[in-house]
Order: structure tokens, then sequence, then C-alpha cells
């Protein structure tokens, strides 16, 4: 096992005040949002855009400035849209890693994976094909069959990350241990596996949903998961992840995380 | 699976309140100690007393108090001494449910699992003999050994309640891996399995310890947990617990108990 990989999700324009500040280049508020998630633990930043053609020109913009600004971080591109994607690749500074191209699927985005190899890119595989999988074997069937798509572009097995497709409590409850049980059929399989953590909580609280995701992605992590895609603000859930980082042995026990971790939760 | 057991751990002598109350006969404070786990969320509550001859007196006078006050609440007699358990036994009302011995091992103890087949109680099994076990077949052998007896004295397997014996992350970090192996282990073997779960933050500062108490128990219950001693009064424990059986689907994601449990940790 190792450290949990932690990809910051709040750089989306599904957050109207994020959406703003795309489209007016606000840079100093974007490059403090990067900048905060980075000092939270993120080693990843998530950029979402939306999907028309002047999306494009926002993706390249973000991509451009945040590497600048901060040392190049490592960032998933991530869009309906290809073509908005390939417009950050374009741009995008590989000092430190690959890009890594967020979406591909097993159906209508299946080209995503062509795009990624094009590019050398990574690429986040969501296992599913039109509608949310069945079942656990549904989901490893999608997983085979974008892994055979990608190492038939000549794509390393290592850069292809698959998501097993979380889904919310709120709407299917009893399907989540689904979710946990791919992660460890994935782990098996030594393929890398990648999780969105915030879908699980949807609809729920803002007080219940770091116990939740935390409870989730603790599970997962025994289950060998090897990077989440999660928002870094909620001390719960990262004191979470350390927590079952020094259970599972890849943190040593030292206390300070946590007892920063406590702060915040006071503070917030 | 189903709701994790919860057995509140606080009436203990090993705390200078604790033993000063059970000598002093302080009723009113044993049995707020008492309510009070039980209304944090507790099931059982552990009584744990000296292993001296005066401890007798102490466990028979707590045990009829805290069931005369809270109506019978099921409770786990623990004493290093088997006399002053089964002065526990005596005087334990069954109506709600046995009463169970605490604990015996597959070394010196071994005759506690008599005790409880003498009584008709149920027993906690504690998988070591001297030591703490090299690893998780170790512990299934003392586990086997255990079971064995049990049987053979007319005890039900479902009155056995099997302890992995958890570790110290401060003495022992690499090895908690093993616990929760076995844990998997004995739910796959249809056995009941319990947790002491402080142990594990022992030397810990206390804001770190529900954090990590958290993290194994939710990995514990992925795997099939079904008990654990604990202290109740954590409130992020208590909400991880929550959180853990709603994303394991054994409790309704109704979100009150953890805004309630959110307004504890504020208020703490």
């Amino acid at each position: 096992m190792s450290k949990l990989i932690i990809v910051g999700d709040r750089l989306d324009f599904k957050f109207g005040t994020i959406r703003d500040a795309f489209f007016k280049k606000d840079k100093d508020f974007i490059i403090d949002l990067a900048r905060r998630q980075i000092h939270a633990g993120a080693k990843y930043l998530n950029i979402r855009v939306g999907p028309y053609k002047e999306d494009a020109g926002v993706m390249a913009w973000v991509v451009k400035k945040v590497q600048e600004e901060l040392d190049n971080v490592p960032l998933f591109l991530n869009s309906d849209n290809a073509e908005v994607i390939e417009a950050g690749l374009k741009v995008y500074d590989r000092t430190n890693e690959k890009p890594v191209v967020n979406s591909a699927d097993a159906g209508a985005r299946k080209d995503f994976i062509n795009l990624a190899a094009d590019y050398e890119a990574k690429v986040v595989c969501v296992c599913m094909k039109d509608e949310v999988p069945m079942n656990e074997s549904e989901r490893i069937s999608y997983c085979s069959s974008m892994l055979t798509q990608g190492i038939g572009l000549g794509l390393n097995p290592n850069d292809m990350l698959f998501d097993p497709v979380t889904v919310a409590i709120v709407e299917e409850q009893e399907r989540l241990i689904e979710v946990l049980k791919t992660i460890d059929e994935m782990h098996k399989l030594k393929l890398h596996s990648i999780c969105g953590i915030s879908n699980i909580s949807i609809g729920m609280p803002h007080e219940v949903k770091p116990f939740i995701e935390s409870a989730f992605l603790n599970m997962a992590m025994y289950n060998g998961l090897d990077s989440a895609i999660l928002n870094p603000f909620l001390p719960l859930l990262m004191g979470n992840i350390f927590a079952g980082e020094t259970v599972l042995n890849d943190r040593l026990f030292t206390s300070q995380e946590f007892v920063k971790v406590y702060d915040e939760i006071r503070k917030s």
C-alpha cells in the first residue's frame, strides 16, 4: 500500500463563484484557491470547466496560470468536451508529472482514451457506459474493455486510473458496498483506482458530509484505493485520511497533522 | 451485516475517579456515568474492577445498582480474577440479555470459559496465550482452540465473542493490518468478533484518538466486526460509526444523528 493521492476538487465550474472567476479571469482568486488546496494536502488539482467552445480558452488560461504560479503543480483536465481538454493539454507543463485526462468511459467517451494516448497523458477511466453499472462484475467488464483499448493504443496501464463509479447515498445507499468491492477487485488485478468522493454525500447536510465521505474512504483505502478526488477543505475528512494511512502503516503515527486538523475543526 | 454493538468502556477502575467512586459506593456518580453512556449509544456497559478479594463486593454492588436503576441494562463483567466476575454473575439480572464474562484467553485464563459455561453466560475470548500473537494464523489458531473448548462445555458458539487482540499504534503500528485481516477471517468463519478500541490509540494526544480509532473501526466494520468496547463520549468516533453503518447499508441515511454529533464536537 502507499499514501492516498489526493486530488483537490474545488476548481469546478459547477460552483457559481468559480465559474465567475474563470470567465472574469480572476487570477488572484483562482491561484489562492489552488494554493490553499495544495496546502491542505492535495497533490494534484482537478480543473473542471464547461463543454462549450469558449471553455477551451478558459481551460488553457487556467492551466497556464495555475502551473506558472504554483511550481507546475500536476493537474487533472476535466470537461465533457474532448476539445476543451485538448486545449489544456496543449499548454500543460510536464516538469513534475504528466497531465491527466478526466474522464473517459466505456461508452460515448471512449475516444478520451485516444486523446490521452495521443498526448502521452494519464487518463481517468470511469467504469460505465450509459448508466450506473448494475453490479461489481459489470464495472470490472468495462474496466477490462477500456484497459484493452488503452493498451492497444500504447498506453501504459499505470497511466490508466480506473473509477468504479461512486453512487449518492441519498439515491442508492444499498449499492455503495458494490463500489467498495470493485475497488478491492481492481487492487487484486493490480489496476490503479480513483474515486470521486463528494458524489457520495450529495444532498446531505454539510455537517454530515465529512463523516459519510470519511467512512467510505477509510474502507476504500483498506481495499487498496490509490487516489481520490475530494474537497481538501474538510478537516474531518483529511484527519480521517491521515488516520487511515496510519492504521494501514503508510504514515508514521506522529500526531502533528491530526492536532492541526482538530484545530481547524474547532475554528470552523 | 448489521449495526455495530457498542459496549461502553467508561466504568473502569483504571480511571482514578471511577476507582474512588467504586470504593466509596458513590451511586449517583456511577449511575450518571452509566446512563450517559447508554444515551450516547452504548447497548452494553463494561464493568471493570480490580483482581483483589474486596473487588468481588464492589463488582456485585455495581452490577446490582446499575441494573436496578437502568432497566436491567446488559453488562460485561470484567476482572483479572474469575471469583470477582463470579460475584457479579451471581447477582446479574438476565431480563434483557445474558451477562458477558470478560475475558477468557487461550492461556492462563482458559478457565474463564468454564465459568461462562457454568453460568450460561456469554464470554469474550481473547485470541492470545501469554503474548500478543505473531500473526493472523496464530490468532485464528487460539480462536479455534477456545471454540473447541467452549463447544465441549456446551456453550453455543453464538455466545462466544472472539477478540483478535488489538495493538497500540505507538508500539506496533505495522501490525494493526493483521488485526483487520483476522476480523475478516473470523467473519468468514461465521464467528462473532469484538474489539477493544481504546488500546489502539494509547499514548496519543486526545485530539488524535478519535481519528485513529474511527479509521480502524470503519475498516473493521467493513470486515464484519460485530461489536466494540469503546468510549462512547467521543462524538467524532460515534459519528464515524454511524457513517460506517450508513455506507454499509445498516443504517438509513437520515442525518439527525450526525448533526447531533457535530454539535457535540463544537461544544467540546
